[in-house]
């Protein structure tokens, strides 16, 4: 048994999770997931990346969209439109189920961590995915043209603001979602997935007890770079680690991770920087970080625990 | 110019509305709906009535269904019966954006009148939809198996027990919504619709204010009695004139309106008991009440209002 804890984000932390659960046993998973980017749109409860993740997992993701669900129908959004209502944000129909059972949960007081449970089981998801917190955390950027709540600036002004400062609202108190800590004192190998560091992967570091339960882990961690030969794959990780980090060579990733990851797992493209990276502290692995399928996915996956295990 | 108020319940009143809109001006047509019988279902402010009445205006409403949007599709809710969410009330995707986007408006303070007037002009209904209370007015059933709020008898126990009292949560601080009284008292003629007298009509009566402006009216009121040869045409109302009025002659439907109706319009088929209605007070009118198509609505409008104005 080899039990892995996985920080993720989204869309990247998704694609990366179904290839690992080729590699390992998927009851010995678990995902921490973040919740820096909920949102409530039309007085619902929307976690994108749990959800992603949720849906990933479960084999009922938009695979081409890459976001929501497949076989998707929007005759909510239209009449939501015909009313003037909010829809800057895209909720499709069947994504509505969800958000509506959430919504209703947590204001009868049940916590996302347990809602979240209940509709892993319910879609035969079989790791453990769990909300960084389950209290209220959410990620706002400091840009040129103003403060703004994430999404706002994410999907509203599709995030064309440069960043120059991320920040946490809510994470002065923050605590960690029953499961995480001992998730990741349990583990065997603690993973950062191939996320945004900045939006994806800083706001579940952002929970304190979090950050410290990595600062002081027994097990190794090993970060997976988002970036390929200085591109996000997806998203904006480039343009923010430019401004950020100073750069998008493999070193400016894994300076997002000083003091957490062991390892660094970067692509093959990026093989001539794996020197900085090691300068950085930072054992550095060179693999093929490009998930174009399972698996692809699930080779990262395998190089990912055999730098962790080795 | 002729200003027509009615007051209207869910299914039968809408009917009644789509030939009113073909006898008369609909912009001098005020509709006083019905928000006894309005739920919470899935965090939502579902007004069944009100909705109904907007569906059939709009030309938008499931004929062949008796409820809800033409062209309705149900994947949001398939979800939520997945996630183990309330499904016993069903909200179709089309149905739930103006769910939505009115529960959001309510939420941040807006009075249901207002986005029942924002919805009423989204959807081109030119009558004014007014509902009759702004406030929260709840109607609730005592049958022999104990006390039901309305859509927990009518639709999760289809409306097996019999009734044997109806009250109205909230009747005593309940004030009439902006327009309501002034429409009552500005109106050429006051209509009660063929609706049930108890769950549709005396509700929106249980504002005490609405029941003054009635009792004290200067225009005609007419009724229409919502039962043909002892039958509802759609409902428990034959049922529960029996159990709370003696019977399901015409002369008890006028006992429902004890001095605020003048007039009681019957179908052909009851004209026999047309003496027993004047025996109690009001004047009765015989004509078809039987609405299989717009045109029969629109004659029995005309009925109406021939019998109000002459």
């Amino acid at each position: 048994m080899t039990r892995i804890a996985v920080l993720s984000g989204g869309v990247g932390g998704a694609r990366f999770l179904l290839g690992l659960v080729e590699a390992v046993d998927a009851a010995d998973i678990t995902v921490i997931g973040n919740v820096g980017d909920d949102v409530e749109v039309l007085g619902l409860h929307v976690s994108p990346d749990l959800d992603s993740v949720l849906y990933a997992l479960a084999g009922v993701a938009d695979e081409e969209r890459g976001w929501g669900r497949a076989g998707e129908t929007w005759q909510t959004l239209e009449e939501v439109e015909r009313f003037g209502g909010e829809t800057w944000f895209k909720l499709g129909d069947r994504d509505l189920g969800l958000h509506l059972v959430r919504t209703q949960a947590m204001r009868a007081g049940e916590p996302l961590s347990a809602v979240t449970a209940r509709v892993a089981a319910a879609l035969g998801v079989r790791p453990t995915l769990l909300p960084a917190t389950d209290d209220r955390l959410r990620t706002w950027v400091d840009t040129p043209a103003g403060s703004f709540p994430f999404q706002e600036w994410f999907v509203a002004r599709g995030h064309r603001d440069e960043v120059d400062r991320v920040r946490f609202d809510g994470e002065v108190t923050a605590r960690p979602a029953p499961g995480v800590l001992e998730a990741l004192r349990q583990s065997d190998a603690i993973v950062i997935a191939p996320s945004n560091p900045f939006i994806s992967i800083w706001p579940i570091l952002a929970v304190g007890e979090i950050r410290q339960a990595l600062e002081t882990r027994k097990s190794p961690c090993v970060a997976v770079s988002p970036i390929v030969g200085g591109r996000a794959f997806k998203g904006p990780a480039d343009r923010m680690l430019s401004r950020l980090a100073g750069g998008t060579g493999p070193d400016r990733v894994a300076t997002c991770y000083q003091g957490l990851a062991d390892v660094l797992v970067i692509d093959e493209t990026d093989a001539a920087g794996a020197a900085d990276v090691e300068s950085e502290g930072v054992r550095c692995v060179v693999a093929r970080t490009v998930m174009e399928d399972v698996g692809s996915a699930r080779r990262l996956a395998e190089s990912v625990l055999a730098a962790a295990l080795d």
